[in-house]
């Protein structure tokens, strides 16, 4: 229109950077980060931040060069979320249980310039590099950091620095901290490149912008319903989808982000009181962890704390026995390419009066897109035609919006592949109910298929949890001469309970169709990434390598 | 980055209408907006604004043709935000409290394609249809808008329609359900353009764009703390800035927007408590009202009570009175170039254990730069040199980030002005604290400059607004013989209140230094903006009519 102008006025580039600039000044006395008995300011954090990116840029690092980070969630590994992009460059953040080949592998496909490593990782690290330089000549550059909340930091095996390298701590010290910070040009820049965690295949690099990172956000933050100044518990682990997102979410807000290197109930519990936390997230694997604590590891909690799950469907039994201990769990689900959470299960009133299993069924479901995904569907991957909301009819779950990646690095197929029909095609399963909410039917390998019917895994897992001497359980499919699979159960039953495959399988009859019902139960303790996801592919192996069993009818 | 691609998948124009279009899926079956008996939910709310767009479009709208409406806080106004942008075209809501001249005149500047015209105001469209069509043959579209929740609206003097006027409800009935909306090609087309209400001088078109809008429609929802599903009283005039932005973000978080034609005490505290209102704005004005209802009028909260309060500092008295009655206040500043609200003073829960009046004190500064906002910084406006955080030295508010306007409509030369040196002058006079909040000093007319000296009006105001028989103040500068200028009080007092020119002239002397307390004290009903700003300029000139004073000597 006429009489407008785009300027420096009115159009800068949506970046997670405003967020810690803006807090650094309107909460600067207030804690950002505390981890023991060490804690930061937000003038501090910000100050630490722009010391990191001016070392960085020192070094050479320039716009969209890779940054790597192997590490817990301890404090460096929060700035590294503000001071690598104030550097220009991007941050790629890795699964602290990956082994020194798939470091290795990551590193070299990541082009990464550096790598700043935690002590306990150091001899991943190393030993990564090694296999590195079998085959290149370039290195990154190591950074390692000791953890000054732990006095046994330095006396560790692996801490004898070698000139090469560098300390976290003096890297930051030769710093400048009134560098100017390097923001980006356009929104659309690289601010971060995660893994995806590759249960189900190999490792892709998916590329995170500015724009997106910044509005998935502000959609977590509402999503949480977080007010400003939170206290929150990291349980979520920030190489996972950057902690959700929470990263900088909880900078926007100006929250204290209380660090937490190792996620144990009892650490969960000494946190919330210690901290007065409010909120948290993580896999059901970690609610698990706190329903089932030892009284002696159990606090009360100082207030409400609200629980966002997600990674997996929570089981109905997990969700009473949070909210019994005072926890407001809300689901929401999404993946990297997502940047974490992309939907949630919005609580409307008029459901508190359900009966309770009929509410936990609801919360089960994954909902709807948040506020900062444009759009959802259910569809049908071929002819790209929705599902009719039926709660019955299958299709591939699908996005639209700003909080899509920007692709996956160096895979041009894959990326285009992902985007066919002009969607984000998700690879899961799901159906959509009458009133719009979708609700995951199993990860596409996740089907069992037997005697043609499709069995949902979760479907069985959900009845297995709610059997009293059950800690874990997961379902995958055991070939099978007659029906083609069936479903194996892997259990894992609570300390000091008992229960026979007899007894399980029979309460499986007693409560889902019987072909659904597993003809095979190992207990075991279940495999899980680090991000608390059960490792399906390891059990599927595992099933595979018992070997056919021999039917000849229905059980 | 290699591999990477932006497509309809991932990148998407931010636009409010995408608010509308996910409540209508979540929040489907819950009520949108309320007036008297009248409901609508959310998905009939979108049904209704896709008949508007698809009318609209029917009969000749396009891309960024203005539509106007003069209406107060009804359906119709809620629905025509977001109607109007889903047809392409640009929102232009115009002030109720505008003569016909002014109508006229803004009709004929914007390029109105059509009137929308609530019936209580239709004589003044009509009269300034009257108007244009001396100079102009091209007039635009009228449509009447009846209230359905009022029985007496047909039966209005004005209400005759003749064959070339429409009526909102056959023209809604007359668009299609299935129309498929407009969406911007690009986020920073026009979504709104808000006449600036001219308390200082001509209006001058402000043009918003769909990413402003988006961008401060979440950060004010942040600002508001406001949690999913909100219930929303709309005492803030829907024409004033969008209504701070709070017409999309209500529909954002899926909330109820609870309509109020006039906005009195009684109408505000039986909205409460009927609807169970959980937030509220409005201008220290509407704070007032509530603080001095009589008891027959008020009615005791269902549950604490958020208002965020701007356009002028909140007196202390007015937030003591407020927080004893249930409310929780919150205090935020901006103007129509911000789109709203623009700071917040940000409450820290260490204020908490300050005195009353200290805590009053803090509350009544203008904060910082809400989420949405990048920068804000109080300069020099000649030399563009930061003030220092001293809390004395003044300078010019101004701000930086993507809820700026795009510009004046057709005056290129006042947008210019306005973003000189790359940032938007506000034209507001301020100090910045030593914690970094700003707080007003008066916009630039604002202050008194009496014998070299300059006096803040807002400070004398503060101080005259605690006497015990005040209702409400305002302070202009009077011509004086020798020292240039003197304060002049306009004072209004409490029904059944008494107090003397005298009394008011040593209360203010009893608590400001001597040269502030006012010369002049005039006891009259305040003349205000429909927005409740009151409306200096008419002092100025009374205060300028009543003629020198002549003094020869300090007081």
């Amino acid at each position: 229109m006429e009489g407008t102008v785009k300027c420096s006025a009115n159009y800068l580039p949506l970046t997670p950077i405003s967020f810690l600039e803006r807090s650094a000044v309107v909460y600067r006395d207030r804690v950002s980060v505390v981890h023991g008995d060490l804690k930061f300011t937000w003038s501090e954090t910000r100050e630490r931040c722009v010391r990191l990116a001016s070392a960085l840029h020192h070094l050479g690092i320039s716009r969209h060069d890779v940054v790597t980070v192997l590490a817990p969630n301890i404090p460096a590994m929060y700035e590294l979320h503000f001071g690598v992009p104030m550097a220009g460059a991007v941050l790629c953040a890795l699964n602290i249980r990956h082994d020194s080949a798939m470091v290795s592998l990551l590193l070299k496909h990541s082009g990464a310039k550096f790598i700043f490593v935690d002590y306990q990782f150091l001899h991943v690290a190393k030993a990564a590099l090694e296999i590195l330089l079998k085959t290149s000549s370039k290195i990154p550059q190591l950074v390692v950091i000791f953890d000054h909340a732990r006095s046994s930091s330095r006396v560790d095996d692996n801490m004898t620095l070698t000139k090469e390298n560098l300390e976290y701590e003096s890297f930051l010290a030769s710093g400048r901290p009134d560098f100017e910070i390097i923001r980006p040009h356009n929104e659309w820049e690289p601010i971060s490149l995660n893994y995806t965690s590759g249960t189900t295949s190999s490792p892709k690099g998916v590329v995170c912008s500015h724009r997106g990172a910044y509005l998935n956000s502000l959609a977590v933050v509402l999503l949480n319903e977080m007010p400003s100044m939170p206290v929150y518990l990291w349980t979520v682990p920030m190489f996972h989808c950057n902690g959700w997102c929470l990263t900088w979410g909880v900078a926007a807000q100006g929250g204290i982000n209380v660090c937490l290197r190792n996620v144990t109930a009892k650490g969960i519990f000494e946190c919330i009181a210690r901290h007065r936390v409010t909120h948290m997230s993580g896999a059901p694997t970690v609610l698990n962890m706190i329903i089932n604590a030892p009284s002696d590891d159990r606090k009360p909690l100082p207030g409400k704390v609200v629980v966002t799950t997600g990674g997996a469907s929570p089981p109905p039994m997990v969700l009473f026995k949070m909210e019994e201990l005072g926890f407001n769990v809300t689901h929401a689900y999404g993946l990297t390419e997502t940047y974490g959470p992309a939907t949630v299960c919005t609580w409307k009133p008029d459901w508190n009066s359900l009966p309770h299993d009929a509410q936990a069924k609801i919360k089960a479901r994954q909902g709807l897109q948040h506020l900062g995904m444009e759009d959802i569907d259910i569809k049908d991957p071929e002819t790209m035609q929705s599902v009719p909301p039926d709660a019955k009819t299958r299709g591939e779950v699908m996005f639209r919006g700003n909080t899509i990646m920007n692709g996956y690095l160096r895979d041009s197929k894959a990326t285009e592949d992902a985007f066919k029909g002009g969607w984000f095609r998700s690879g899961d399963l799901g159906v959509k109910h009458p009133d719009g909410y979708i609700e995951l039917k199993d990860r596409s390998k996740d089907i069992i298929i037997s005697g043609g019917e499709n069995i949902s895994s979760i479907e069985v897992e959900s009845v297995i949890y709610s059997h009293p001497a059950v800690l874990e359980a997961a379902v995958v499919g055991r070939p099978d001469d007659y029906w083609g699979e069936t479903p194996c159960a892997f259990v894992q039953l609570k300390d000091g309970c008992n229960a026979s495959a007899h007894e399980i399988i029979k309460y499986c009859r007693d409560h889902l169709p019987h072909y659904m019902a597993p003809r095979t139960v190992v207990f075991e303790d279940l495999p899980k990434t680090s991000t608390g996801k059960i490792q399906k592919l390891i059990l599927r192996r595992k099933a595979k390598e018992m070997g056919s069993l021999t039917t000849t009818s229905k059980l």
